[in-house]
């Protein structure tokens, strides 16, 4: 048997999220279809992040496990040609020793959430960021995000709590700056809760409009209470952009 | 009467270009329609760049005159609002003197064409750059550019020659560079004469290539013969990003 991991990028917009889910479209169902035509038995994958509906990668990391000899120079450009009208193209294919798991070893993961802040939406950049027209003081973000680092109980900015484990998660970065008409907010994590990153970014964009100070969201933390968060930001801002491991890919 | 000048933005993807076409789908016609809905009357715009099927543009201009009072503050939210489904943005409204022409008033445009190079398309930047697989080595791009730069006759370069006027045009600006997967080409000139823009990219991609040498650039500009130049580089990796005036809008 022969452990591969595959880097792959994809437009969330037309599925159901990556996990998959019984007749709807995902990332996964498509990723495992094209698989098993090349590896010629059934194949199933691992993800690093199980993204939710509409959430976009350039960085998704699956594992999958298989008898057949693929050849892995040829990997990319044979899975990406199967699954070009499905928006889904594989960057890299590497080998990783037996037992690899993409989730379950990965150290770190880390997400960008593009907001477009202009007094008009873009038709270039349609389903690919959250328009915000009210201007947003990037400022007092940066300055509401910083009581987020480090190792908290982030049940306020969790839509469904684990079933297993508690609610804890050590954020290493969250960094937020103005690029031109975009605010960008990139945020690293261990791991991260259910919709996590988007009720952080839904947060911090009622702190830029002057609806929250900075010095709430300490408060909110401390709550453990979901109702004190802002609102979820919506999906196809988020991008998956990379996992971190132990031996790099 | 008063004189407006419009700043634009759209995805040209789904147009047969940016000018009106008997019963085509056109980024004017478009405008047109819902300018004439504002205004209360029919309304013909002029525009700086008159850009091709599947073009794109994040700073075209277009000049119209109208005896209606409109709020020029509010134009930008209204028409956007109006042509959000047509994949058409109206960014600025602004006021100009009677006579003005976003055309002919026009002293230098700015065109950027997007290269991705790298293995494999990207699901998230279809329709929106030109995918190269074949590496790309960006000195030799630059060094092939540079005789371009300056007034030169650009018949090896145009598509259809202008039925009146010769086909010289005054390149001030050509900047190549890689960000991250993409080759950027950023070229500014008093005006371009067909499919320029696209001809000096397709052009340049056979040098980053090593099909042709930088050497062979100047020795094609001073052919004045179409067929020595590379083939026309496709429609969705340009943008017209801007367009200047002696009063800046």
């Amino acid at each position: 048997m022969h452990t591969i991991a595959l880097v792959v990028e994809y437009d969330g917009t037309g599925y159901h999220g990556f996990q998959r889910q019984t007749s709807l479209p995902t990332v996964a169902a498509e990723l495992e279809r094209a698989l098993g035509v090349l590896c010629g038995h059934a194949v199933s994958i691992v993800a690093a992040g199980r993204t939710d509906a509409g959430v976009h990668a350039t960085g998704q990391v699956v594992s999958l496990e298989t008898g057949s000899e693929l050849e892995l120079t040829r990997l990319p450009l044979a899975l990406s040609a199967m699954l070009r009208d499905k928006h889904i193209a594989v960057l890299r294919a590497v080998k990783r020793p037996a037992g690899f798991s993409a989730r379950h070893d990965a150290l770190a993961r880390t997400y960008l959430y593009r907001i477009l802040n202009r007094v008009v939406p873009s038709p270039l950049h349609e389903r690919r960021a959250f328009f915000v027209r009210s201007p947003l003081d990037v400022d007092a973000m940066v300055a509401g995000a910083r009581p987020l680092l480090g190792e908290h109980d982030f049940t306020s900015f969790c839509a469904q709590l684990p079933e297993r484990g508690r609610p804890v998660r050590s954020l290493e970065r969250l960094d937020i700056a103005r690029r031109g008409d975009f605010v960008e907010l990139e945020v690293t994590a261990d791991s991260f809760l259910h919709q996590m990153v988007r009720i952080i970014a839904g947060t911090l964009v009622e702190v830029g409009r002057g609806k929250r100070s900075p010095q709430d969201v300490a408060a909110i933390l401390a709550s453990r209470d979901r109702a004190r968060a802002g609102v979820t930001a919506p999906p196809h801002g988020l991008y998956l952009t990379g996992v971190r491991y132990r031996d790099p890919l």
